[in-house]
């Protein structure tokens, strides 16, 4: 593999994304034919690659048994990156009326060093939880769980892993042997999760569908791998772009400070972040006013374009931004404005949702 | 280390036990002053190495907070090595009233091929669960449960995991990148059986005693290594010498036919094993009546010492036998006697107990 992504760790760099389809061995997403209309993250170009994506939506079209899977590592408060993700299934869900599976992996969390103990795990994994239900997933048709709480994950990934020998974990993750027990053991939990809507107790076989970014294409290649030996359906998976970082330069990550917008962060907080976020605009307002703007490179446009404004009104925020008619400060404070509006009304849902998720997760 | 002993494979050899104390790096139960009276297994002179069993006795006589730990791997019934074990620490029980806490390990069955699928493990599991309950266990003083079942455990070897390298597991247990990653991870499991009685939800830091046969051992170095990082007490464990085969040189097996009566065997089926087992006799009677026999390497003689007679009854046996006034045959019929008859009493209490197993498994 040229370039190195992996679950755990991705690279600062711009990313070439035919590259990666390449290194990753998978298809891309323009190849598909019969992509779903009216769904956000096609219509804007947020997804670039797949595997099987093609035939899950025949499978789906010809209404035979599917799901989605989507989770979340409960190292923190989910941010705009992943809700760009839980978008796109929230819609696929209430098109198709497509049963969705949410594991939330507060055991991941600690065997990674994300959280001090599990028990900040568990407290992070029930605020995804109502988080999850705040974004909007019809909640009669979704199964959500947490790994402390819904343990008997074990028990399905005890029967995976028979099936994986050590050597292909680290030949998939690169693992070596200074890596804690518990990291070597992951991958099996999470191809669990991932196979666990093709279990009896889940209804058995059945076309299951895990879009993610491909820095978490490994679980996938593991799980399609160990489907196989189960005779099981292979799941299917798109691969949606990276969200920069606030700042530019790369993949927007909870980890770095500023880089990401969390859906928990004060509103007015957010605010400043947009307000320092990297424009790509000229060196000074004439040279704006001459040159036009960058919007290609432009995060605030990115992020203006993905989360809050549909083609029209992005097309014209374009053509005044590169006609020089539009300054940065002026798409920093619309964003921030949205930005601000967003999270007040998400927030008010989530501090609702957090009374009722126990009566949303599996245990 | 010098002769291969290891959990999962233990040799066909006569065991050196001084040899195995110095391989183990542990120490001769005879330099113990503070053995308990009136335990058989002490009195008989099965066991022969411990780790800290002298602190756990101290801390028992002073009344501080102890617990044992004894489970089993669901491999299939409990058999009559396990026995020796079992009734060692029902005695200790019954004479101090100690907690006992018995973990089954029917994922560990799984994982390492003793049983063919998942379905099978739980239920040899729910079976050795009844056989619990027989053998006399004080079941107010014990916790029993079923890794399948109770997969909370989980959570705790999650915490275990983060505090082990893989190449700890490597150098302590001896295994390849081919193991499948089950087998890679069981050993974080078991030491959070070993210690899980001091777990909060258990009651706290206690001392702990896992009485284990030696090949064993890994697991309970392993766990005394988490106690140390996690401030937990180490677990101290005495060692019990090895039955020996029916068919004599070596080791008793559940998985070598002949070798072991099963404590589900039909009592006739007991008994024709018996008949046939390694006795130590001369080869003719004449030569037996001249030289008398051997007790010392007479298998049968062995079962007899350390399952049916007391010190007195044994003692003029072995006179009898030595001076020629006893024949092979009539040891087997008195051995085969004793053993059909307990079989019998046992299988009924089995049978009772089965309808019982869920009131006494945590789950």
């Amino acid at each position: 593999m040229g370039k190195r992504v992996d679950p755990f760790d991705v690279g600062e760099e711009k990313i070439d994304y035919n590259k990666l389809i390449k290194d990753f061995g998978t298809e891309s997403i323009s190849k598909v034919k019969n992509l779903p209309k009216g769904i956000s993250a096609f219509e804007k170009d947020l997804v670039f690659s797949h595997r099987d994506f093609d035939k899950f939506m025949d499978a789906v079209k010809k209404g035979k048994k599917v799901a989605i899977l989507t989770g979340a590592n409960a190292s923190g408060s989910l941010h705009f990156g992943h809700k760009l993700t839980f978008d796109s299934v929230i819609e696929m869900q209430k098109k198709y009326k497509i049963p969705v599976y949410i594991p939330i992996s507060d055991d991941e969390s600690y065997v990674f060093d994300k959280v001090k103990n599990q028990k900040d795990g568990l407290k992070n994994a029930r605020l995804i939880a109502a988080q999850m239900i705040a974004l909007g997933f019809d909640m009669k048709l979704t199964k959500m769980f947490i790994h402390q709480q819904y343990t008997d994950i074990y028990n399905f990934a005890i029967k995976l892993s028979k099936k994986t020998t050590n050597s292909t974990i680290k030949a998939i993750y690169g693992f070596n042997d200074s890596r804690n027990a518990g990291e070597f053991f992951y991958p099996i939990i999470q191809s669990a999760d991932i196979l666990c809507p093709q279990l009896d107790v889940f209804g058995g076989k059945k076309h299951v569908m895990v879009p993610i970014g491909i820095d978490q294409d490994p679980h996938v290649r593991l799980s399609r791998d160990l489907a196989h030996k189960l005779d099981l359906i292979k799941p299917a998976t798109y691969h949606m772009k990276f969200l920069s970082s606030l700042q530019g330069g790369g993949k927007m990550s909870k980890s770095k400070e500023g880089s990401a917008i969390s859906l928990s962060d004060d509103p007015s907080k957010a605010k400043k972040a947009i307000m320092k976020a990297f424009s790509g605009g000229r060196d000074n307002v004439e040279e704006q006013r001459k040159k036009g703007g960058q919007p290609e490179k432009c995060v605030v446009y990115e992020y203006l374009e993905k989360f809050f404004e549909d083609k029209k009104e992005i097309k014209k925020r374009f053509e005044k931004c590169t006609k020089g008619k539009l300054l940065c400060g002026e798409c920093k404070k619309d964003l921030a404005k949205f930005t601000e509006k967003y999270l007040k009304t998400f927030q008010a849902k989530v501090k609702k949702a957090e009374k009722n998720v126990d009566k949303y997760l599996i245990k």
